[in-house]
């Protein structure tokens, strides 16, 4: 007999297992008529279980004893919402070993560990859903996985931090500086209390490596990505870009380039004529260009309750299809065995456009020996902007450049920086547009 | 024994099935490598077998005979790319009698004729796929049925016809008049010989009738769609627009209001601010608000051989995954049977703010016999702008209106328009955004 209904159970009653728990309990109906079978929601498993979450949970549900969970022979998918690596980890490698399914936001732990944890799964012939683990409710998995299937992928760039997105915005908006956007950003509770993850890139690191694996069929490669925050951008900086006619966005950025796939994460000033350059505060945006399908965007809340739990309940009920259809394992995943002919790029190997922000002293000549360093060093100049005076200090000096090469850029600026009249280190900007 | 393979017969190999054809050809590979099964493009039909597309097809592929196709026992797939309702309705639905699944992009036949085909098609056993058939190769469907299966559809609001999002962006920005606009994009190709179907809202309204089912449960209602065009739209109005912050789109909107559904193509004011606003020349977006997961967008190319092939080939790889691992019917469809509670809502029933370009005779108490209809209608005035003198001639006077419903505003309108001080018939544009 055909089943009508598959049972979940949901580790960690935080702020993603609560939305999830209340879109199962309130949006139930519309869930089972859309797709012809129930979800029940049969176990909530947190170690806090007393606190009020603002959402009625049924008598029997809720327990302090995770294990209860994974060793209920009723329930079909485990939902691990609890993050970090332990002991999550061991939590869903024992659900993959008891034959269930599991759902996860849990990018960190796929990013880092996820090649075991698929290699098991597959063994186990078990589907991992981690929809919720990028870019919250926007169905960003699915549409690499299933929706772009026929295209060879391009680039990807994206916008998938929240927090980091949001100080930029700020810094924008109200032309204050980092410290102050990172201060009015926790008060909002949009960063923690410890912001590393989120402010040096290491969040959308994990995330890039889950969608750099979708999109190139190569292995989870988290160690492999280049990681640079935001923690080095001035007001000043954004105020030249402005000028330029770009944004400074944190993208995570992958692409298939020479024979190798790009990983990295940075600032990069956006054109303001991009779409992706207006997509401002906390929400997350997603460009994938595919050799078919050409430009395509996605664009929405990339945290938060209720949009990652939609996200969770979205991959519930596809792996509720395939127990209640019988068949598994519908879209294609992250292969543990993942055999790209793609190797993947060193940094120092890419192009990109720069820009440059150096601490010159205020004297005749500083112009003619950095710009000799810089042609010396096969990076064209594109444009400047010299301001302001102050003599017998520094002034900044800033130069938009042709496309060049990492390797260059690193050699140039190591020469550069060691220059008498040049007072601090160079900030620079990685740039993404058309070159003129 | 698992099968490796399926089969594939596009009928029609015009524009899209030339793309369809290539990705399948070029990117074989690729999806084999990512589903675990190959698409083998068995037979293609169409009456002009001749014709160079550009494309190296096998030997033997090409007929100019639909039925070989539709009788070829080995075929699993028809791909249905001829466009118009006959004969791509009978050999659809001979197709499906067949037992073959097919995949189309003709939204015209599916939003006319769509509950008939679903009806043989569930008696079958058999899917249809339509991606293609609603904003080119933006997965919107997909996302619809599956991404944001968690989520009760608060509004969906679309740009999903490339020849008016063109014609609209070079009147705006050129500042040229609907018809130089509309010649220009006839030269491009982006607009046919006879553009009924585009500039008339009618395109937009079959694609936005798919769209109401899968977001609302409700049959397939293309006659009950409020179609509008934008042919009444002038220059003119796109400047009164753009100096109250606004865009004119022509968009398809639909969305549950007082227990009913509304669904209604119309040039639309959007506020600039709005992510939507920036959706220029053909491309499509589609803005999907959900309870759960908020604002989201989809934005990408709504036609071309190319991207809506991309959204064939996801469909035929979908469908594909339910042949090879023995299920059908995976994601909640458009039921011929949908019994939803939602009734559809009557275009004098919907609320909006307005945009009303008087053409007034340039006389003393003309604003005052204007606003004062208004008021007795319960329309309310936000703003007026009046400019330029024309002593016994007519001026336009711009208001934009607070929310107000359309039969309130039908009534006023007749009631100035008849005004011996209004020298003709007044234009009103709907206005989304936030009330001020």
């Amino acid at each position: 007999m055909k089943r009508d209904s598959v049972s979940v159970g949901i580790i960690g009653f935080g702020t993603v297992g609560t939305g999830t728990a209340r879109i199962l309990l309130e949006n139930g109906a519309l869930i089972r008529e859309r797709c012809g079978f129930s979800v029940a929601l049969k176990r909530i498993a947190d170690l806090d279980i007393t606190r009020d979450r603002g959402i009625r949970v049924p008598d029997g549900v809720l327990t302090a004893d995770a294990r209860a969970l994974l060793n209920d022979p009723d329930i079909d998918i485990i939902v691990e919402l609890m993050g970090g690596i332990h002991p999550a980890k061991e939590f869903l490698l024992e659900a993959v070993r008891q034959g269930k399914h599991v759902v996860t936001a849990n990018k960190a732990l796929l990013a880092t560990e996820g090649a075991g944890i698929f290699a098991e799964a597959e063994r186990a012939g078990v589907e991992i859903g981690f929809e919720a683990s990028v870019a919250g409710g926007i169905p960003i998995i699915k549409v690499l996985r299933e929706g772009l299937v026929a295209n060879t992928i391009v680039a990807v760039y994206g916008i998938i931090n929240g927090t980091s997105n949001y100080i930029l915005t700020r810094m924008t908006e109200e032309k204050v500086e980092f410290s102050a956007a990172l201060g009015e950003a926790q008060r909002l509770g949009y960063a923690e209390a410890d912001p590393t993850f989120d402010i040096e890139g290491i969040d959308t690191a994990h995330k890039l490596t889950l969608i750099a694996s979708l999109a190139y069929g190569i292995p989870l490669s988290f160690d492999e990505v280049y990681k640079e925050g935001i923690t080095k951008i001035t007001a000043q900086d954004i105020g030249f870009a402005a000028e330029l006619g770009y944004k400074v966005k944190l993208l995570a950025i992958t692409k298939a380039s020479d024979g190798g796939v790009e990983m990295r994460v940075h600032p990069t000033m956006v054109p303001n004529e991009y779409l992706i350059s207006k997509v401002d505060g906390v929400f997350n945006a997603v460009y994938v260009e595919g050799d078919a399908v050409g430009p395509t965007l996605y664009y929405g809340r990339g945290a938060g309750d209720m949009p990652t739990g939609s996200a969770v309940v979205a991959d519930i009920v596809d792996i509720g299809k395939s127990i209640v259809h019988g068949a598994a394992r519908r879209a294609p995943g992250i292969s543990p065995a993942a055999a790209s002919r793609n190797g993947i790029r060193k940094m120092e190997d890419i192009e990109s456009m720069y820009y440059f922000r150096f601490s010159a002293m205020d004297e005749p000549g500083v112009l003619s020996r950095i710009s000799g360093i810089l042609g010396a060093c096969n990076i064209s100049i594109a444009s400047v902007i010299q301001k302001g005076r102050r003599i017998g200090g520094s002034v900044p000096l800033v130069v938009l450049t042709h496309r060049a090469r990492e390797r260059d850029v690193l050699n140039a600026l190591r020469e550069i920086d060691a220059l008498s009249v040049v007072a601090d280190k160079t900030l620079f900007i990685r740039v993404e547009g058309n070159e003129e």
